[in-house]
């Protein structure tokens, strides 16, 4: 599958902007022309679900009924709608006369992508790497078995039909397909895991393919003392509750020694409005009466109704603390002072440093970047919300007109590096 | 070690511009003054090696005299010239009134660099780490250890008079020191080796951290049906021949079969006087009296005088052998036919895809970039020569005025998403 994948790729990576949006159309279409076997096959995945008592969050994920369908449909199109990322020329440099360079953006070539339960995530991720040139190798949740096969048999078929090569979308099947996988260095060129930390790790440990993604998000709000105390509560109650199972939700507030005795009495009295159970250092404890957290607090991603309070001495120890203990997905500071704001946002070592707003911001849909593939925690390549540019790189164009380097080794001829773009 | 450059990272990662080019200019004057130790140093470096009976041309690698210091000073003084590249914004956009994004260039963190013997590779690459904002543990060839010893001691010293944090430049000096490193990725960011192919890929083999690199350099010129003899013959030569023990000289030519009888026979004249072996496939050897070659020569870098010919059917043979047997580095079509040329370009799946020019213009210096860490035959982060951009990643910067997400979440307010830049 991952060879097929591979001789796939040269092709569409060579496929035109037109060609790309009619297939993405045709999945659309069929997406609504079929909505009524994709439902019968995700009810299956439902009832079976339910007889295996899984979660009522995961069988709401797993859910993929007439309305969901429709915003997958209303992504394609906007996806229709975006530039075509590849084959921009990113650069140009005359090098000498007659001999030009060009930096030019492609696709990546084959990704291999393993999703949680979300029927949706199949239709996002794939249409997101066919508009962007990529073929995908994907490995669903097997709650969602069913749905996801209907689903990549429609892509496949329709692409096909609009003369996308075959093999470029190709649905694993089990764990140790996804093992095998793994190994395929030779095929695949990056792997984008989502899903709980635990799988997210495992990934990473044990592939030599390059990974895109994340494990933790240990995401912190940090109270500076020249923090406006009301903007201070609101910001941070949003970040703990606003969504207490995602990846940017906050998990450890830091507060200055010096504002905590005016902020911290509002904070308890919202959060536990919210039913957030708080846990705090003993500098924390003196202020208000919460339990004791300990050194394991400040590692943990809690995803839940509860958050680690830490009192600090200064902007120092704020920053100290979260480059130690943060995960570099998303930390914000809130405070009146710019300067504070500034050394804080450069001097935090995340894909995402806010100031004076709320740590669920960082998405890719909020980010205006349309449906996202991941939110990277890497340092190379892509960080943050990844959308379509995470999923190209470039290669250089070279054209001459018989240009040989011993010319210039012999400095008969010179370089004139001129910029042309 | 590597928690110290991690530590010295953050803050190295805020330093001006201003900051950063006086250090620059510190080594550069520094490198001069102390040109009598560094040369005895090297002369040690030199009897030693000699007296081990290692290589002439490793010998020659490791020079590093007046002439040699006098360039690595001037490439300095280029890198100071250049527009420092840590904090560029590269992307803005308003997301709602009073709620912008910005994605803005910064310095990866800490690099390790394994590099070959020549002493200068140590200062080429530390000065681009420090001008791009990154921390780097350098382990260079041990036959230079006196030489990297005060080259490394220098700029450790003259930085840190400069203000730059100490540690942001460490040493390693053997073989387990390097084993070590790889297994650092919680303080190492990204692993550049330099040298032989077993080595690189036996970093690679042996690493959890992002390596930026390549191990095989096998090149191919193609010889289109519709090339021009005589530049066919010119660029072959050049690229096979103008320095044979690097990573972008040509291994295997390809030529059309209905241009092989008349361009095979100029061919091998030139070779020859150029005393390169040639090797060919069947049909090539009904053309020219050559030995044969097999199936190993087309997966071989002879890195040698030495050239495998293989005679394909048309351009889309030419394509699969190289896409099949390359390594993605550098790959020259020979043609007068521009839809060829292009066809070429698009669907050979390399870093650098070239139109009538010899293979070995792929490095830095010939395309402008001024000084290299290497060529990647990535296709994550960087591909092809990599200059400073390569040592860089960015970061996103959302500045708010207490806005939360529970508000957009409610259709309270909702997302602008207008590009100010």
């Amino acid at each position: 599958m991952a060879s097929k994948a591979r001789e796939a790729s040269i092709i569409l990576a060579a496929s035109g902007t037109e060609q790309k949006n009619k297939a993405l159309e045709k999945i659309a279409e069929a997406l609504l022309n079929n909505k009524d076997d994709i439902i019968r096959a995700n009810q299956s995945d439902i009832e079976r679900s339910q007889s295996e008592n899984i979660s009522a969050p995961l069988l709401k994920r797993l859910k993929f009924d007439e309305s969901k369908i429709s915003d997958v449909v209303d992504g394609i199109y906007s996806l229709i709608q975006l530039e075509d990322p590849v084959g921009s020329t990113l650069m140009a440099t005359q090098l000498d006369e007659g001999l030009c360079l060009y930096k030019v953006s492609c696709p990546i070539g084959v990704i291999g992508v393993i999703f949680e339960s979300r029927p949706d995530a199949l239709v996002q991720i794939s249409t997101l790497c066919l508009k962007s040139g990529n073929c995908v190798l994907l490995k669903g949740g097997s709650e969602a078995r069913e749905t996801n096969r209907i689903l990549a048999e429609i892509i496949s078929r329709e692409t096909k039909e609009a003369g996308i090569p075959e093999g470029w979308i190709q649905l694993l099947e089990t764990r140790s397909d996804v093992n095998e996988m793994l190994k395929m260095d030779e095929y695949i060129d990056l792997v984008i895991p989502r899903g709980s930390n635990e799988f997210v790790r495992y990934i990473i440990d044990n592939s030599r393919i390059p990974v895109l993604g994340h494990a933790d998000g240990i995401c912190h709000c940090y109270v500076h003392q020249e923090a406006d105390i009301d903007m201070a509560v609101k910001v941070a109650v949003d970040s703990k509750t606003q969504y207490v199972s995602v990846c940017n939700a906050t998990e450890t507030l830091l507060v200055d020694e010096s504002i905590a005795p005016a902020f911290l009495p509002q904070l308890k009295i919202k959060m536990e409005e919210k039913r957030v159970e708080l846990v705090g250092c003993d500098k924390t404890r003196v202020i208000i009466s919460i339990k004791k957290a300990d050194e394991k607090d400040w590692k943990t991603e809690y995803l839940d109704y509860k958050l680690s309070i830490k009192i600090v001495k200064d902007i120092n120890e704020a920053i100290q603390h979260i480059n130690t203990y943060g995960s570099g997905h998303t930390d914000s500071i809130i405070t009146g002072n710019k300067e504070a704001a500034n050394m804080f946002m450069n001097l935090v070592d995340s894909g995402n440093v806010l100031w004076n707003c709320s740590t669920r911001f960082s998405d890719g849909f909020r980010y205006g970047f349309g449906a996202e593939v991941g939110v990277s925690t890497n340092k190379i390549h892509a960080r943050g919300p990844v959308g379509l540019e995470g999923l190209l790189i470039y290669k250089y164009k070279l054209i001459g007109n018989g240009h040989i380097v011993e010319d210039y080794s012999n400095k008969r001829r010179s370089f004139t590096h001129v910029k042309i773009k």
